[in-house]
């Protein structure tokens, strides 16, 4: 028998860089499958339908959703994101390991349905640190950037529900303690 | 205020390699406490007290033992043997983690008082291959090494009782298992 496998959930607050921690988690390993998100946002140019996204219109993503067919999904900016049950429960029938990276709001739906999954905090340094990081990214304005933090210190009370905090201080560091986590998971005894 | 140490123990049954694993994940690595065994075996040459054992009389241990000073104790071959509670504690307290290289009846000992630590098996890749172990390092007669594998297929049902597993193959890949649970647990939140 196959052993089944792991969903890793990396989360964490607005800007603390989940991003490029997974991208530089996922170069060159295939060990691990990356959950891919089904939307209702319009591909943009080279995106990919199964690959980027599951692209899809509004009134079949809400028949999804009224099915529970999403472990989370969330409505950003009016356009609706989500993540396919079936996609993340086929492949860990077939004992792969998933990566799903997250937002906090999300990560904690995902919880409550799959409580078995690997949680992973990711935290800024600090509340400066990510201060820095907003502003050096230019993308938001002043305001945003404010209400961004305030929303971080609200998020960082959540780590209690998370199995693993990870601090990214430097990237490489927080990618070799999520390999770490990896590699210790899959040696774990499920009692 | 300082986080406190981690206990992490390293068991699994007897011929399985305990040893070689501990010293080449030690070599190089001065973040984690070696436990001291307490002992009334008479020193070997060049044993250093504090240093290989804590050597005393057996007047010395019986009375540690009835003041509960040991995390666990057995008798080999007529000499008593103990990890010293407050050794343990002590580094622990002092925001160090420790290492414990011990066989699974003492693991499980151990487990009863401090079942916060971090338990791992060394598992040999099977019965066949743990005898080929203890027939080629010579130390046990073919009627010793048939009592060990009978025993072996009792431990290994202690497995249950452990955290991660850890399949003593190649020691390098051992080890390096047990560094990656060694980083996890220090990033773990405790709930």
């Amino acid at each position: 028998m196959t052993r089944k496998g792991i969903l890793f959930v990396i989360s964490g607050p607005s800007g603390v860089g989940k991003g490029t921690v997974r991208e530089a988690l996922l170069e060159g390993r295939d060990d691990i499958q990356v959950s891919i998100s089904a939307t209702t946002r319009p591909p943009r140019k080279g995106e990919v339908d199964g690959v980027d996204y599951f692209f899809m219109d509004r009134e079949t993503f809400l028949k999804k959703v009224e099915e529970g067919l999403f472990l989370e999904w969330a409505n950003v900016y009016s356009n609706l994101y989500g993540t396919p049950r079936d996609f993340v429960l086929n492949h860990l029938n077939n004992g792969q390991d998933v990566l799903l990276e997250i937002d906090i709001q999300g990560a904690l739906q995902v919880k409550e349905k799959m409580p078995e999954g690997v949680f992973i905090f990711l935290s800024p340094p600090s509340i400066e640190d990510l201060a820095k990081r907003l502003c050096q990214r230019g993308k938001d304005s002043q305001k945003s950037i404010e209400e961004r933090l305030a929303a971080c210190e609200q998020e960082m009370q959540q780590m209690c529900h998370y199995d693993y905090v990870v601090i990214n201080d430097r990237v490489e560091d927080a990618v070799s303690k999520i390999e770490a986590i990896i590699a210790a998971e899959r040696c774990r005894i499920h009692q």
